[in-house]
């Protein structure tokens, strides 16, 4: 079970035997994910194809490519606010067997505690083993938990949704981009986010959208919007 | 919070001021639900339309017709496997914020343990705590469990499917039909189904249907298709 970070390019930055990262990949891999020389990532195109790619003095070399079928097609950010309890547990186990690619914890307005520094170990001792039990080929990116205006100064990926219960929001299956390669996805704690939150998010285009009718926990709402994300991309 | 029990009809039972039930109908209320006189149900016709109705000697009177913007418009049974451990109260509790109009919990052959009497009371105050949390307007009926072969027997819905991880099954989303009025959905335990519960499923006219590429756990699998289902429906 390989614990490989992920990245997406675009079929033109692959060269015969190697990648062209951009400014803003060599940023991700090396600052955010801090990888080192000789650290090997999963690089995909969004289009189903999986290199498997090793860092060499800030270059990236491709060493194979990859078959995969048991991954969605786009990559999947998950950006949750800390619920109340051990609520956190149960979206990295739904989360990861139903094909998240990344989870970043957010602290917001209305989250209760601030995780303890053993949580991250936690958590990614979960979704290793959810990996593994839903046969996943790769096992889900766990970032450390910033505040939510930090996660979202630092978010580099262009298609972006928030999910707000209350409201005349569209349903998140009917923005959803289908040909998106990859896409974040901001999930508020119980009471849902504040009413700064969501502005902020706004401002930094991300779309607000609903997820049905009927009020979700916390816990649920990743797992239905996870749902939706994987059926429209996959089938 | 109303604990009523929920019953589809077609347009033109509706008389005035009372239902034409079919025998059918008559015996899902009597025998199977073991209504009395002067008990209280909802007639939907599957369109949006709610009625409470009332029995008087197996006869429905209709008491009034009522406004309902948080359930679905369709009725959903979902009938389960036990899984081990105690998930099924996550299922219930899942399954009601979702939407689930009927819960049957059956015995299958890869069941481990047979549900105590106890249970059944947990799992309804476990509904009724979701559904008051989830703003539903009403409270999902959970059924005595029975063996897999006596729930399929008793089946009196048309629009049949189960759900199955591996072979080369369309996917849920592919087959689900928009405009059924009532459909039920079976999901088998840790293991699956085993081949002599699938053959007879398929037998009693069960399509099986796939819910994605990657192995989901027993109480991951029928959130993943009531939000699925949820979303057809409403979107």
């Amino acid at each position: 079970m390989s614990q490989l970070q992920r990245i997406t390019i675009h079929p033109s930055q692959l060269q015969e035997t190697f990648i062209i990262l951009t400014p803003k990949q060599k940023h991700y891999l090396l600052r955010v994910l801090r990888l080192g020389d000789g650290d090997k990532f999963i690089a995909m195109d969004g289009m189903g194809k999986w290199w498997l790619a090793q860092l060499t003095a800030e270059i990236a070399q491709v060493l194979e490519l990859l078959e995969v079928k048991t991954e969605l097609p786009i990559s999947i950010t998950l950006m949750m606010a800390l619920p109340k309890g051990n609520g956190f547990d149960d979206i990295v186990r739904y989360c990861t067997e139903l094909g998240v690619t990344c989870i970043a914890p957010v602290i917001s307005d209305r989250t209760l505690l601030k995780p303890s520094p053993q949580k991250l170990e936690r958590w990614q001792r979960i979704a290793t083993e959810a990996a593994e039990q839903s046969e996943r080929a790769f096992v889900p990116t766990i970032l450390e938990p910033v505040t939510f205006k930090t996660a979202i100064n630092e978010c580099q990926i262009n298609h972006r949704y928030i999910c707000e219960a209350r409201g005349e929001y569209p349903h998140l299956t009917k923005v959803i981009n289908h040909s998106s390669s990859e896409i974040i996805i901001a999930i508020g704690p119980e009471g849902g986010w504040s009413d700064s939150e969501l502005e902020i998010a706004i401002k930094s285009e991300f779309q607000p959208v609903s997820l049905g009718r009927r009020i979700l926990r916390a816990v649920t709402a990743p797992v239905v919007a996870l749902s939706l994300i994987a059926a429209i991309c996959e089938v």
